[in-house]
């Protein structure tokens, strides 16, 4: 997964810095990505051509604009913002497209993405975590005689406890149904699936039964339901591979984007019977998707691993062929979500999630068959859903922390999702303590005067000239900016507060300059001029939209706080940060300690796990073990409703500034505000 | 249930014998009772005019006759088949209608009915035994705060651990989806539903929620699914009491009379279904039928029971009010039925249960939801099949034991439920043992010439004249006769046995007399002529149906020696026997040992139990004791094949003659037959 193209290094001078990249990005991004600052308020559109560079050694594609002569054009001139990468090339920064020289790399630091976090599945395997949550296993049972007239039912238990070790039980009546004929179809050589339990003293449950043999063909899915997208994946329960995935927007959209409005809706006559077909619509379509792309394993593939597990015979192998995968041999399902789209996926009542005190209809969930959710499966298929917490942190925040392992792990561990709301969760393998921070959907763009979503033209990305403070903007897709995103507003409040522009209350100094004005609401940045946009509008930052944001960052800051004040401990012991979240995998480290959201620590302890809520849900029909441990999980996990724990206004108060009222909390940042004060 | 009509005693002259009788029973009846014969060919149709008799003192009802002369009438003569008692009588029976004088006691033994085996409920209460297998709590629960924001479902969950120590799972979405509301209605307060678990380590299940107080009304239903007969009873869990019951044929009669027809049927494509419906729309049927009749007890009776019940507190008793019961009250189903019943009512395949080496699908059937089995009831309604123990032994047999108590008992006893199939069961607390025992359909009329069901018009009872031979028949509502049923089979094999009219062989021996004769199936004696009956031929018993008998008897008596040798034991050994069925309700038992139907015992140690099946289904509802026996019973019992056990053909031979060939079995017979050998 992901597009694994041609990398070549860029070399920018006059400074050497050197950026790898991958074919095709522009030289603004690789700019960008080395540190360097390129003039470009346009944000890529080749509008505004400020953003000229000269490609010394080595050739691009593209980067011509008429605002570049073909005098220029020839002596290697180049527009960085529709200039891509083909090869490995040198260029220089003319002055008049940088900051002033010296001192660069000081002044504006290099931009820290956190690390991946992988979780690896033969890591899993080799450890013997490796044990789906549904097994098939080939039996031949005795035929049935004078002397042995035993029913199906029996025999069946009996072969599984005698030949598997598996002591099963039967449950259902659907299983019951189809064991006759099944059973003697192929001579009484059939394939059972089983429920693996969870308790390790309980027992297997028969979902399923098939005539033959069948034991390699065991598939199950694992989707992440989120407020606004919905991510499946198919999974070769037998191989562990993914065969396929699939997402799309969650057609509840259509009723709101935050969950507040979907409960509203679900509350109307016959809204909750809407919210729930809307989901499980867009899961079956998905489902459909993926089986339609799926293709299993080889039959050679297949035949080793099969040899080398002990539940097939070698006799069997001759039988084994790979048609694409059935909609019926789907046998799990795995789902997580937040806790109000888990309660409108179940067609749970949601009404008193929204009203203090915020409780939830249940935080932990049954198993129960995919039908009963009408998924387009079969009438055996298991599912599963994540447990929450409590009304604001729901099963997504319970994945990702089976998926981070920080449940495990000596390590202090902060694990942070951040979103409309931003849920933490703090603690190692001997504790949990978790919270809701009410930021606000600053980040996601809300509350933000011209605050978007990351779609093409929003700026995501940004640097100022020290000197100058002309800006350089990059957007989603080099389109000509539209607005602000969530990552972007974060580095672009980080670079005008590093830059003197803001003060630590997030006022704009008195600086005399053309892209600071008097605005609607106060003081404002123009970030983009009108002509140079694709909107009818310059494109600014005002102060109502910093305070804003930073009532945000100061709500997770103070969930932070307040959470290690509760177990007494500070944010100087926190050994590891984990960004979970579409957001924590654009967030600009610096930035976001520059302004007071995450806590100072070395760049390196700070990994990204990606979407943990669809990572913790494959994980769970792969291994068994995370089923066992998320009860205990849940089990452990302390919760703090903020707004009722003593101190915590006094800490969001005291976050209520860049980055914080106490410096000592941000040391490097403190150094370089007070550098940048005395130049 | 039962009609307690007045009784009154009837003086039969020259003996002095007394018969108590109910108000409008016919003289013939009461004289049969009695243990006289009175003759009678025509069964109480007044056409043979032989059964006169002269009521001395009292008067009687009806009686009258053509042939009886207006003479004799006024000198009391009445016809004893159409005289019905309304006050106490003095009634001499003629010398030409009766037997010759003497010895009339010890030549027609009195005849036995088995007494009946009463389950008494309030028995089961004061021994701690009843706790229905579904309970009602009601429950105040705290009102969620900020500061206590438990989810709905975990606060319940912790309400009922602490205020009545329930520890309690939840493994339904459909309780999940009315928890909310369910509880807002009524600030919290509020009545679940709960499933005690079999297992007493295990956990109740939540199955319903209801808002405020409703723990008086807890409603269940018990089924007997027979061949032939549905029988449903509804039940008030709250106070033992039996609301109303009803009683239907099985509508899968039209497919064939007997279980391996159903099967065939079932077989057919679309079959099963057929099946399956017939039988859940009779249950619903039924269901509509008992909740029109049924009636909760008085608020002033609940009251006293509730406030003795610790499970609802003096102030909830003011809301107590007790309109009809609602179909959605019923939380609970049990039923029995045979293998093949059960199967086709779970709409599993019963195709192998009819051929070698009849194996049913299962013997136990997990517990379900009666909706899964189309049953008209709330989609939380809870249902439990009585496990079987093979293909001929099935759970009605099953639930007969548990109704019996013989498990319990010290006693070594011997069930026995004659029908189409017998099946019996010996044992005691210690062991168990069963088997089914091809009877063939003799004992329901089947293969006997003039074989027919109990009907009006079957000849039911039947006494002969020592001397003359000739026959009193007593048909089912005393109608001219139209055939013979199973217990009159019985009676007339036996008399006819024990007056030396068949030899041991079951053949005619050479007595020239005009009622025995060559028919077309070898000899035969003819019980009532044509004129006399409600058919267009002799009514006659001869050799092939005799032979018929005898296999069929022969097979239970072999079955019972069987199952003991098997044990090492024999039929001495047994201290008690126990009848189910509705033929156990009719049989005499003096003629079933005089046959050797039956092992020869005191009748004393004879017990009848009825609707086994049914009672061993109600008594599940009543007491969840009875669902954890019973997986006992079933873990104990030993069943035998009877076919593949090596001397049970040699035991079946032996049983092919009247009584047996080793009359040391039946001493009190073989002295009967010696003394009717010597006059």
């Amino acid at each position: 997964m992901g597009d694994k193209r041609q990398e070549y290094t860029v070399t920018f001078l006059p400074t050497g810095r050197t950026s790898r990249v991958q074919a095709g990005t522009e030289l603004l991004q690789a700019a960008r990505k080395a540190g360097l600052h390129v003039n470009a308020s346009c944000g890529g559109a080749g509008v505004c051509g400020k953003c000229r560079v000269v490609v010394e050694q080595g050739t691009v594609l593209g980067g011509k604009s008429e605002k570049i002569s073909a005098a220029f054009y020839e002596q290697g001139y180049r527009q960085a913002c529709s200039a891509q990468i083909c090869e490995d090339v040198s260029v220089r920064i003319p002055e008049e497209s940088s900051r002033r020289k010296g001192g660069l790399g000081t002044m504006v630091p290099k931009r820290h993405q956190a690390r991946r976090h992988i979780f690896d599945i033969e890591e899993l395997k080799q450890e013997g975590g490796w044990s789906p949550s549904v097994e098939k296993v080939c039996i031949e049972l005795t035929t049935p005689a004078g002397h042995d007239n035993r029913a199906d039912a029996g025999r069946l238990l009996q072969g599984l406890s005698g030949q598997y070790n598996r002591k099963c039980e039967l449950k259902s009546l659907v299983f019951l149904r189809k064991l006759g004929k099944a059973l003697r179809q192929d001579s009484f050589q059939a394939t059972a699936t089983l429920e693996v339990p969870v308790n390790l003293a309980a027992r297997y449950r028969l979902l399923d039964i098939q005539p033959g043999y069948q034991c390699h063909r065991n598939f199950g899915l694992a989707f992440d339901i989120g407020t606004t997208t919905v991510y499946g994946v198919l999974i070769d329960l037998e191989t562990g591979k993914f065969l396929a995935e699939a997402s799309c927007y969650n057609p509840q959209m259509s009723y709101g984007e935050d969950v507040i409005s979907r409960i509203i809706h679900a509350e109307k006559p016959k809204g909750l019977d809407v919210m729930q077909n809307l989901v499980t619509e867009a899961m079956n379509q998905l489902i459909t998707e993926m089986l339609a792309k799926a293709q299993p394993e080889t039959q050679a593939e297949t035949q080793t691993k099969a040899a080398l597990s002990n539940r097939l015979s070698g006799r069997m192998l001759d039988r084994l062929d790979q048609p694409p995968v059935a909609r019926d041999e789907i046998n799990s399902v795995s789902i997580a979500g937040n806790t109000t789209m888990t309660h409108l996926l179940l067609h749970l009542d949601p009404s008193s999630i929204r009203r203090a005190p915020y409780v939830p209809t249940s935080t932990f969930f049954p198993s129960f068959r995919a039908r009963e959710i009408n998924l387009d499966l079969s009438d055996t298929c298991a599912s599963l859903v994540y447990p929450a917490i409590s009304s604001y942190v729901g099963g997504d925040i319970v994945a990702g922390v089976m998926a981070s392992g920080m449940y495990s792990s000596k390590q202090l561990t902060l694990f942070i999702d951040v979103g409309t709301n931003a849920e933490i969760v703090i603690g190692n393998r001997d504790w949990l303590a978790c919270a809701a921070c009410s930021a606000g959907p600053a980040f996601e763009g809300g509350g933000i005067t011209h605050g978007i979503r990351a779609v093409e033209g929003a700026i995501s990305d940004f640097s100022l000239n020290p000197e100058t403070l002309e800006p350089m903007n990059i957007t989603e897709g080099g389109k000509a900016p539209i607005g602000i995103c969530g990552s972007g507003l974060l580095i672009i409040v980080a670079t005008l507060f590093e830059h003197g522009v803001l003060n630590q209350s997030g006022k704009f100094n008195p600086l005399d300059h053309p892209r600071i004005r008097e605005g609607r609401s106060g003081q404002e940045y123009v970030l983009a001029w009108q002509d140079e946009c694709a909107a009818d509008h310059d494109i600014v930052i005002n102060e109502v939209d910093i305070e804003n944001f930073i009532r945000a960052k100061g709500a997770i800051f103070a969930g932070i706080t307040t959470v290690l004040q509760q177990v007494g401990l500070q944010v100087s012991d926190l050994e590891r940060i984990i960004l979970a979240g579409g957001f924590g995998s654009y967030i600009d480290l610096d930035s976001a300690m520059s302004v007071g959201l995450l806590p100072e620590v070395d760049p390196e302890k700070i990994l990204y796990l990606g979407n943990g809520s669809l990572t913790g849900s494959w994980m769970c029909e792969l291994s068994n073990h995370i089923r066992r441990d998320v009860v205990e999980v849940v089990r452990k996990m302390t919760s703090f409703e903020l707004s009722e724990v003593p101190g915590f206004k006094d800490q969001y108060m005291a976050s209520m500034f860049l980055p914080h009222t106490d410096l000592g909390l941000f040391p490097g940042i403190a150094q370089r505000v007070k550098k940048n004060k005395k130049e």
